[in-house]
């Protein structure tokens, strides 16, 4: 399927992450053009198309993913409403780029898993966006060096600075230190075989029913111990930062140290305040990687399996958070489309 | 000239930089091709142009001009051969991005001056990219908010690993210092009105008849002080730093210290090894911007006057460097068209 | 008992710790000599005592305690003949700075802490020496001061180059984690209530007996979580970072970058090889801090209560550590004397 | 005149550098004590003398000196009355600590040197603290290991929060910039043969007759370039920085960063507001290690002809600043005692 010509791209969702998409696909994404936007609100849809010459609003997915103008689909509606879009675009052998959750649970994941195994080949990327962090990047290729000799355990730490209303203890593990999960995962390249979960007493400024920070221990079937502090009320920015202990060293990102001011009694710097200035490079440099592979007739980055797999850890997850006890993950066996 | 198609770039030269622009403009940029290549190499201009639908290859700048599917210039043609490019670009009223310098001297680059003057609009942009480094950005903006007050001193650190063959004292201010130079004026909005360049012992590593660190220091007309220090040699990485001491407190870049390991009784990170590790991001910033300016019909960044004032004070400076004393620089009044 | 001349101290034990502490006194500490020095090997003693003015050799802590010049202890025997050498003091009514741990185990520690009760005063400081370091001093002081807030968690790593033959993990908990365990009291203010230790896939750079790294948890009674990554076969370093996460910020100590430098495709600079290089300054400050504390006739630093707390935190630790659970730390009441 | 007994100290001079070295040698410095203060104020120097046993008042230099209970002498009074100090001190053939400068112009310098020199052996120890700072000690072995290759550029930074009535432009040099010129003489092994000081445009937080921050350079005579930032009233904090540029590495000292914080979007520390937080440790040790020589029978230290060339090229230096012009350093032969 490798072509010359713009890669034309249906995205599907219009909120903050689906407009965001479609900033990028059209201002900074080489090779690639939005030719579809869709949105059950038929206003919002047709607001988002306006702008760009030649994209056209739908309300449906699947009309869509028929017309001839799009080769690809890029799904940034809610959760919810990934599982059909999926399906419908295995259907139509679509290349996919899922936003983060694959699906929202490890059973609905597993479905989607096994239509693409059905279909016979890879089609969908799923939007963990850290894999694309240069920092990341510099911290998994030291890694897989072997410079520093073999990972034993991780330390994470995950900090936002409020936490928006109606915010759960179960969306603390789901929407937040998924991202932990998949990063110790891809990091290590080991599957996550416990989890348990810990709270120490809440900070005031956390809202009353949500326990804030946590402290979340993974151990993996490789035996690395991986710790993550997940404090979304920490009041003084987003902050993302990881250290790898490894049998010869350390290695650590994340400190964000640019700019440095010496300025009434105090040096250091600024700390971004959420993770479009954080994490806005890695987000470009993912819809262009997927642009760029599936112009080649290839698919990268983290796959079905990498989505499902998070599902299961954010399930146990939540169960140890809940009973307050360590908790092993339950996976199917790795099909071969996907080792 | 608003467009709402890809703008269609010629792109003349092909060596490194010039390549480099073709990639990038075929790779990484939104919203331009390249639909013509020059280079006065037959078979390199061909090579260059190969793997691109739609572009075709010129032994001359006029040629490529004036061919229906060019809408813009990117000069990248070594220096002596800028003027009449650019020359012949006003000509045609095309924009056009410059790889710095403008012109080897000042009294060319006065002629480019006049030429856009007579053309009575603004069409060219000069390639300083690091006005487009996001640390230098960041820079910028603190001095621009005036947070911590009026500037008085710039600190500069410019390091390479190793000069190329064949390089001299001259080049060391006309192709390094000059940077420093464009800088220095861009954070300030000052006009450098005085520099010397004085000359610890050479290092032991660099080519015989190369004084190799020097030290400059540039009076602007806002009376700043500013230091390069220049080492095109000093062994173990490419360096930029930039420290602003103001009023109110002093802000530094360049650190670099996005990784830090632990390791064999040391700890810290690596350091950039060119220029392209360090500053990649400023150049497809730098041809992004210019890019989207252009199809909105703006003219945007470095501009003739700023390419013109680094070609004097190179001059001063290479004076300064060789009469051994401090040296004023001399400028024709600002037309009113770059104010 | 405030006094102008000089406090004359006997040094029990004159091994690696000892013999420090005896030219400690001698070369570095104002206001105090070593009149005495006590070993169970009498040449030993002898040549501890051989250069200085007026130091008598013992091999006996009583004889030692009963001479007409010694007017406080210093106790670095091994940890077995602590008890008797405290009770000993205690009965002479004798001030004592005791080198951690106070006794093996919590229930020879509780004799002690009766001994004192008895007494009526507090006449021991135990040697916990990190509370004597600039960095932890400071981030007392931060903590104290309420600027953050109250403290939710804090992250501990202690590394060492390598461990000793013979080194197993209840000395793991005993020896090097015992810090931290005084260390979290100390900054908190707060009680150890239960302690957790997980084991990552061993490094194989430890002996084959040793699981190390390991990573401890604790749980206060004021709700705090500490957790503390303990690695003494790291290879690279000795290092001892903390980092409190609190309502309003962060503080960390331990990054030691005094004297950073470029060389060689790198930046960054030397990591401490032991606990020497990183905490002298702090054993000076403590000896310092005791003798002048006892010629003013008072009693500061770390208590009798402090380090049966520490023996029972360490004994639960082991407890945890063998048996692969989270163990609750069991506490006498504490009494008026130490409150 | 090596001896077993505490050095007993005359401390001439209890203004505020005299007060704290009384403390210091009371309090901190081990081995040694005040048996004397001079202070023309005879209250002041009764004041001094009240809480320390066996500490007699002075108001003369040399009724003090004469004292059987005095081995050696500590100069602290104002730089005006060093010269009489000294030479009284040397016609006793008494061990010197004399605080910088040695004596305020070349020429009176030079009448010590000589007189040392009659003398026939050194006596005299001047108090360039920066010496005994840890980090500029880590600096100077660096360089002397020759691991980062020969020195080529020293980059100084010295910042102080604001200056006191009445400070000047010459006050400038000869008080603030003269450590930098005994710092690099001291690191470099070489003499400064040239100064030049620019001026920017000055803060408007400067007194309205002080020309601040200014810019010095020096030129060694082993042709090393070394440039000095003094900014007396840059608001703040107090800063030392310094930066070697060697052939094959550069070095970095000064950045301070102990404890960092994270608070109110903003990442970094505090930054120390006086030379007493920055080089406290520098004071005690540079008087510990003049006891424990003095004790040895020995003299270590900057010398006579430290304070005299310091002297000489802050004369170079103000006439620099006056004239505006690069100005060499001139300075006698190098005496025998003195190599």
């Amino acid at each position: 399927m490798t072509q010359r010509g713009a890669l034309q791209v249906a995205v599907i969702g219009t909120g903050r992450m689906g407009a965001d998409h479609v900033r990028r696909i059209h201002e900074v994404t080489s090779g690639a053009r939005v030719t579809a936007v869709v949105d059950v609100d038929p206003e919002r849809a047709k607001s988002a198309a306006a702008g760009i010459d030649g994209c056209t609003a739908y309300t449906e997915p699947a009309a869509a993913m028929a017309a001839d103008d799009v080769d690809a689909v890029l799904i940034a509606s809610p959760g919810p409403a990934h599982e059909a879009a999926l399906l419908a675009a295995l259907d139509q052998d679509l290349p996919v780029l899922c936003e983060k959750p694959l699906t929202p649970d490890a059973a609905s994941a597993l479905r989607v898993l096994e239509a693409e195994q059905k279909l016979g080949h890879r089609r969908v990327q799923v939007g963990f966006m850290r894999r694309y962090d240069t920092e990341y990047m510099k911290l998994k290729a030291l890694l897989d060096s072997g410079q520093l000799g073999r990972p034993l355990m991780l330390h994470n730490r995950h900090r936002n600075v409020a936490s928006p209303p109606g915010f759960t203890d179960a969306m603390l593990i789901n929407d937040s230190v998924v991202h932990e999960m998949d990063v110790t995962r891809w990091l290590l390249g080991q599957e996550i075989a416990a989890v348990n979960v810990l709270r120490p007493r809440p900070s005031d400024h956390a809202a009353e029913d949500l326990a804030d920070p946590q402290f979340a221990v993974f151990e993996t079937d490789g035996g690395v111990l991986a710790d993550v502090e997940i404090f979304v009320n920490c009041g003084f920015g987003y902050q993302v930062q990881a250290e790898a202990v490894c049998e010869r060293g350390t290695a650590r990102i994340g400190d964000g140290h640019a700019l440095v001011t010496n300025a009434a009694a105090r040096w250091g710097g600024t700390i971004a305040q959420d993770f479009v200035e954080r994490f806005e490079d890695a987000y470009d440099r993912q819809v262009q990687s997927w642009v760029d592979a599936t112009r080649r007739g290839e698919v990268t980055g983290p796959d079905v399996w990498d989505g499902y797999a998070a599902a299961a850890v954010c399930e146990a997850g939540v169960r140890a958070q809940s009973e307050g006890r360590r908790t092993e993950v339950e996976l199917v066996r790795r099909p071969a489309l996907y080792r």
